[in-house]
């Protein structure tokens, strides 16, 4: 039989989400009057804004003429798109980044699992602890790690404690490593790197010569003065890639786009030790893997910058915003301990009572029929912690805090 | 400084595609009254059709709506386009493929780019020559191979000519491999694999524990008594992966639709001898590192079933396959052998003359100023021919045809 990428095999047979689907499937089953409230994925729930929908429109009655059809674009995006990125997310925001520094796709997941294929096959990762399982999942499937132990941490990466004492901002790693994932605003937690941290990180990796791959998918959600980008620290443009997505910023996750930002500045070695352009191996790896976004959907993403679009986009980011307020302060009174949720619209809560993670979700389901996420399945150290998404129908919120309240009252 | 993935340092820098577009640029500046007919590229070219076009506003005005919006969709895809793909491409021919064994992506030249992800990293591999560069490039990429040779093979990968003496079918490998790609209507010689010869891939493939990457994305251009999907074939449920796409079927370049099709009794084997099931290694790959189709592109793809889908989209094919004919009598015409053309839209030719396949392209180029593409690109036995392909207007057609004929004449 044909030999496999056995790989593969290491990872954890139940996947956090599934797991999570398992036992609330199981629950409506036995109860099947209950009204269950999820605040578990972090998907949206606000319609598309009109602005995205009548450019949507326009671009498809514009491949349905002659004149206006469109086959094949180009696999890294189209100019009209990466120019509009570059100026709007950059250049007016005082950071340079160049049109051809960016590089559009059909979602951050997909950029922030496929980004390790560019690095050497015994590349050393450092991930922090709790993290978003994609950045470690991807490494384990291409071989860059052992097995896992009981606690679900694979040999040979480097784990970075994200703890309440340490106020959820990882150490630096004890050793080089070629990679390092940061996430800011971050998954799970909803704490922001602030900028003389994101400077630390800057120094240590150009003086390691590692890579910095920084998600800021959730940047949009920033309402304080904390930095949106990488980009904003003198130097990351030779030490660091960043990714940012349409998804939760503009009600993207069933249209699908996102993008990757690379300097021309960045630079790794191959095995003889010389100099290799990072964004080079990158266009290679696009222009052989994929094929480009959806055109509809790049003339969805250029409409979320024009004036309509951006108010429009801008008041559903403040009505998730509201809710993640809503959230903490009705956790607040419930005596519960919560991080995030000011910048990020995920809340991170300290479950009581000594419970576990998934203790507390059985507990909420059961009593509440409100369902958040483990913290453990994010890490070792997400033990003892619960995600909840301010991803909601106002009403839904309020009644499941509502709910979570008197249940632990 | 971080290392980096050195083997797509062994990939040819000029890449086939760029360098047909950089030969092209520089005969435009010398003569920029020339009007260039391209039959080079396979990109589609008549508009989207009036039944797509209608399924995908209706399902952006869905998301616009507070009830109808839709965040994240299975990333295999929505159930209601497996069940329409698993019922009208294989049921209703006879065929039996399940939904939940129709794996939908945004691309046939992702899918088949990424599906070696699954497969062990030492695993052997046989492809055709010529040959789709994707299914070759992508194992280089991922340390399968050596580096190449003079004439762009490289070492390790199993090369199986396709030359006029077997009319471009392969023989089967010499030694068993792990996974051997076939192109049937293949690109690029328009040759299709008849029912025979697929029975003696399936028996071998069988006999060797090899799996067949099966790529039939031109299936829907076949109009003659020839097999459409390899799954016709008895027993190659335990050894094949389909691939297929709506790109040229129904004018999907720049829309982006795909889908794969994995058996539930295809296996393989771990390091320790076990067998695993490949269907499940696809779907960890799938849910890990993608996040589905973008919706109103799977609202497209249903639509392609339709009453009304199918006969507008049979219409633009029949436009395709005309077209073809009418390359085939023109060039039988002036005297050049030809091959394919009568179930696939390219059409393979003879370079006369003795001239190699770039010569022909510049002096296709030079006298006619047409562009197509030479053979030598898609591997060492494409060397002294050359592709037409039939993706055109019909006056620009045969407008090409009329200045091939006098150029050689």
């Amino acid at each position: 039989m044909a030999r496999l990428n056995d790989h593969y095999l290491k990872l954890a047979a139940g996947y956090l989400f599934p797991e999570i689907s398992r036992r609330m499937n199981a629950f409506s089953e036995a109860n099947p009057g209950a009204d269950i409230i999820k605040l578990g994925i972090g998907d949206v729930v606000l319609p598309l804004a009109p602005t995205i929908r009548q450019a949507m429109h326009e671009a498809i009655d514009e491949l349905a003429t002659p004149e206006g059809f469109r086959g094949y674009g180009p696999s890294e995006g189209y100019d009209f798109l990466r120019e509009t990125i570059a100026r709007n997310d950059y250049v007016d925001r005082g950071v340079r980044i160049e049109p051809d520094e960016i590089h559009v796709s059909d979602g951050s997941k997909c950029d922030s699992a496929n980004i390790q294929e560019i690095f050497a096959s015994d590349a050393t990762v450092a991930v922090t602890d709790p993290v978003y399982p994609v950045y470690v999942d991807t490494n384990v499937m291409a071989g860059r790690t052992g097995e896992a132990d009981e606690t679900g941490r694979y040999a040979g990466l480097e784990y970075l404690p994200c703890t309440r004492e340490n106020g959820f901002l990882p150490a630096l790693p004890e050793r080089p490593v070629d990679m390092v994932y940061l996430c800011s605003p971050n998954n799970p937690t909803g704490v922001v790197t602030p900028r003389d941290e994101l400077r630390k990180w800057v120094d240590w990796a150009r003086a390691n010569g590692s890579i910095i791959l920084f998600d800021a998918a959730y940047e949009r959600f920033i309402t304080e003065d904390l930095p949106h980008s990488i980009f904003e620290i003198d130097g990351a443009r030779e030490c660091a890639i960043e990714f940012r997505s349409f998804s939760k910023t503009a009600g993207f996750t069933g249209i699908r786009c996102a993008y990757i930002v690379i300097p021309k500045e960045l630079e790794g070695r191959d095995s003889r030790g010389g100099s290799v352009s990072v964004a080079q191996l990158w266009s290679r790896r696009t222009n052989t893997k994929f094929n480009g976004v959806s055109y509809p959907v790049q003339r969805a993403a250029e409409a979320v910058y024009s004036e309509a679009g951006r108010k429009e986009v801008q008041a559903n980011i403040d009505y998730y915003m509201t809710n993640a307020r809503l959230i903490l302060d009705g956790l607040a009174k419930t005596g519960l301990t919560t991080f995030g949720g000011v910048n990020a619209p995920y809340v991170w809560l300290k479950t009581p009572n000594g419970l576990d993670s998934w203790q507390f979700f059985d507990q909420l389901l059961e009593k509440a029929h409100v369902v958040g996420t483990p913290g453990s399945g994010f890490g070792a150290h997400g033990e003892g912690y619960f995600r909840l998404s301010a991803f909601g129908l106002r009403e839904k919120v309020e009644e499941a805090i509502e709910r979570i309240s008197s249940s632990l009252g």
